[in-house]
């Protein structure tokens, strides 16, 4: 039976030969298969084009010639037969260069008579593998040969393909609310953060709703790591690249920074994409005992990346990117407690923002050691604790070997969201390298100099990536401590206005964010603007109410109550509400 | 009767004068009046030059001469005359040049037979206006001909003079108080921030301790600015530099600017230098309406400017300045409640400090209304406006008439510090220019398009530059709700450990930032150490304590106390006194 990749690479050869037989001046390029199905690059100058309105006919093309694909088989040829096969096709021509240069066998495959160059990897028998209902062409896009847009424009077909038909309807349901909750349109609707020309792709300005929503994850993330311990500290957005030539990051990530030039000095500046190497300077700037560590920094600060345009989408990759990052200095003795109290941190807070997750553990390759930096025992050492840590806390947990970094083992927090998407988020990562670069040291308790460990922590990650993520989890329903209005209070009338202010008095003074809607329009209409807000309490208040001191209750969530809430209890409910962030 | 600068001047020669009778090889150079006093800068090759110990006897030699210079007086001389007089000095014949080239007259000063090229300014009667107390000899420091760093090192002896022996001896008790409180000296000791040379100059990197004292400013700002409805936003520490050439700053500024290279694309980014171009931005991401003015954005965000290096000075000169910036969009009617309320947070907020200011008034200059841009009707009704206010709420204030920006009128706080110095943190403007050149607009009443006005304001200014001058006002003695640890608890032995454990259990409950300090030391070692770190409160704890549940008391600002306290009481007196900013 073959596998999936297996099966789409298949229909990308089902559908050139359903393209050819409808548009037989089209020159095929190319055609793997990729996440969510395949597709295939066509050049069809010389002749009409394909549009939208075309890919049903195809797809029903595809459908009709698949019971004939018995059998796919790969012949070798010789470059020759190669090239004269594909003569009058300058795009094939070109791939057979390279094969050539790289000294590649040529293979051309063959199923119900139609036959492309080929490097294989297909179902041996389409016609008994493939489902008829389990594919279909969902666009057509423009697409420059090879990626560059230097070479001519091609016209792609793209397919979604899936082992059954329940797996791609399930999928085009995703895509589908995908599409409702895309974060970039309630961004908008919600007034949550803007783009500007002026300003440049990839740089989001939030207003003051999305500014509230900013500071309530940072605020929550800060609270849970002061409680263990961890110090804020303060670090500029730029430094003299020599802080990156002693860290090493030069040589790696130098051509993918963001340059900073004095027009005073002669020094050489960058924006900093990262915050451990400053870290190390406050570490640094005094003499440390092992009696001061562990010693734990934190900082909700923005790192800035110089992605490219073409990858840049709304907050789920940007150019600025505001961490919730962390550093801890340490002994090998306590990297156990630490690991775990971090670990204990993310469980609270996906827990309390409702998303499940799952631990990828990156370990080392045990077949190439000489990889990594450090002694094999102490590498030993530390996966066993992160293991160990993950079954402790019951996090389920993959361990994938050989993927960690040279430098130390790590453990990355996969979410899954409302729509069953999986996104990584939060990550721990032990560190034996840098603190020796950057020559830091502690007096042990024998009084010789020793090199402290390092981890990096992030609970959120990038907090803009997150909060992409995160609106389209909710739907924009933000649970009601993270809401930028709370509350909103509909008097009925404009008698009630007065009444309607001090309701709002009152859950101000308590903390809460609340607003009053007195504009000169309907009830009706008033509470629709409320609902579209999303805000979590609408509270309409009448004579009734006024007289009673009441409010009548309608929850976004939970639905209107039954009965009016005293005005105080219903204030101590809130205020509750928030700060258990329940 | 001379002027001070006048008489500065005057000792400029004198003390050129003294010089050439000990050191008849040097050659003068130039001469001028300083804030303080006055400086001459020589060259002194081919001979000895003068040490700090020679200074007493240049002094004493210039008291000497000074009843002998009766009068000053001035000629003009013809170029040759003046280049054959200063034919051994080459730098009095670059400055005969200049004089020459810019078609000026040449004069030579006479007074006590000693005679120097000078364009005038002095005290004509020496002997009669200069007291011989009221100056004295400085320092000697290297300085570059010109201040040119290519050109030769001379020799710079700097002299301080005032009217008056008692306004010289105030000065100099000033300077020693100043050293002693030199934030940068006081920085280190209460390890507030560091600087790393790998990260460079002007870009201070916080400590926790240091982070706190920031992060407790920029939340009474914040919260000052919240009552009055400002609303926090975000923006990214960079943008196309297309930005600034809508808003106008790339021409005056655009040399000003860190530049910020993208690998990745072509288009040229800087450092913001400024918010309120972003924040424009923000405004013009919806349409407004009259019914939603003022909008008031808020945030504390960090600007870059590329200072030069040489002027950069712990924290009150930086490249990284993070601001308490904010901007208001609103009609020119409601510019007057707008600035009051403004100016009552900034009452409030230095009131809070304990420092006292006085308002500067920039306003246009009535013989050139050209110069500004707007209705000389609107800029005069502004004005009387920024007046009434300063009025109003009983500031004390100067007009500066003529220091307007084309733009609009502003006001300018002046903070006096606790040894007398004046520094300029707080401002507010008023902006006619911006919002028309972003296009701001906002529906009137009537249903027509209308441009706000903007005002630009900061509480606290630059808050590294404020945190500089507080810690030199307070000399690190800071007010209880902003020490970064509040409170020490001290056991006297090891048996009361736990006890002091929960006391500050207690305390952290409250909200406190308290540690317990039961280190292997004695008991005065550790109060010692408590008052190097200018903690507010002491506690020490011993058996009488822990059986009454007690703690005895000793406040950095009021000594012991006679009784030991209960400790709920004094957990609810310090959480009280944090609370409330006392």
């Amino acid at each position: 039976m073959a596998s999936l990749e297996e099966k789409r690479h298949t229909l990308a050869h089902l559908l050139a030969c359903a393209v050819l037989e409808r548009f037989p001046h089209a020159k095929p390029t190319i055609g793997p298969a990729i996440d969510t199905g395949f597709y295939y690059d066509f050049d069809f100058s010389g002749g009409p084009t394909p549009g939208e309105a075309d890919l049903a006919k195809l797809e029903d093309a595809m459908r009709e010639m698949l019971p004939s694909w018995e059998g796919m088989e790969g012949v070798e040829v010789s470059e020759n037969d190669a090239r004269s096969r594909f003569a009058g096709n300058p795009y094939k021509l070109e791939l057979i260069d390279g094969i050539v240069a790289s000294d590649e066998p040529i293979t051309l495959y063959t199923a119900g008579g139609f036959t492309d160059l080929c490097r294989g990897g297909h179902s041996e028998e389409p016609a008994r593998d493939l489902k008829s209902d389990a594919f279909a062409l969902e666009r057509i896009a423009g697409a420059y040969w090879r990626g560059d847009e230097k070479n001519a424009m091609l016209t792609r077909i793209v397919g979604l393909a899936f082992d059954t038909k329940e797996e791609l309807d399930a999928y085009r349901v995703q895509q589908e609310e995908a599409k409702k909750r895309d974060h970039r349109k309630l961004g908008k609707e919600l007034d949550l953060f803007t783009f500007s020309e002026l300003v440049g792709s990839g740089l989001p300005l939030y207003t003051p709703k999305g500014t509230v929503l900013r500071e309530e994850l940072a605020r929550f993330s800060e609270e849970l790591q002061r409680a263990h311990g961890f110090e804020k500290v303060w670090i500029p957005h730029i430094t003299k690249i020599d802080l990156y030539k002693t860290s090493g990051h030069w040589d790696k990530f130098g051509d993918e920074l963001f340059l900073v030039t004095s027009q005073e000095s002669s020094d050489q500046f960058a924006l900093k994409p990262m915050n451990c190497p400053h870290h190390t300077q406050i570490y640094a700037s005094q003499p440390r005992s092992y009696r001061d560590l562990p010693i734990r920094y934190m900082d909700t600060t923005t790192c800035y990346r110089d992605e490219k345009t073409g990858e840049l989408s709304g907050l789920t990759r940007v150019r600025s990117l505001t961490q919730d990052d962390g550093h801890v200095f340490c002994t090998m003795d306590q990297i156990e407690e630490e690991f775990e109290a971090i670990m204990v941190m993310i469980k609270k807070m996906y827990g309390t923002l409702g998303l499940s997750f799952h631990a990828r553990l990156s370990f080392s390759d045990p077949a190439n050691p000489a990889k990594y930096l450090g002694e094999k025992s102490t590498w030993d050492e530390a996966e066993r604790i992160l293991e160990n840590i993950a079954k402790k806390l019951e996090i389920e947990y993959v361990i994938a070997q050989g993927e960690a970094a040279f430098y130390g083992p790590k453990i990355d927090i996969m979410v899954t969201d409302a729509i069953g998407r999986k996104w990584q988020c939060a990550t721990e990562q032990l560190d034996f390298v840098q603190p020796t670069r950057f020559e830091l040291e502690y007096t042990a308790e024998d009084g010789t100099k020793k090199t402290p460990v390092m981890i990096h922590k992030a609970l959120l990650g990038t907090i803009d990536r997150f909060l992409g993520v995160y609106i389209e989890h909710t739907a924009g329903n933000f649970p009601t401590w993270m809401s930028p209005v709370q509350v909103v209070v509909l008097p009925i009338s404009e008698k009630q206005s007065e009444y309607a202010k001090e309701v709002m008095t009152a859950l101000k003074a308590a903390g809460v964010r609340v607003s009053v809607n007195d504009a000169n329009d309907s009830l009706g209409k008033r509470i629709r603007a409320t609902k579209m807000e999303k805000v979590p309490y609408m509270l309409v208040v009448g004579d009734a109410e006024v007289s009673a001191r009441t409010v009548s209750v309608e929850s976004r969530d939970n639905g209107k109550e039954d009965q009016p809430a005293a005005l105080a209890e219903f204030v101590a409910r809130v205020a509750q509400e928030v700060r258990t962030r329940v």
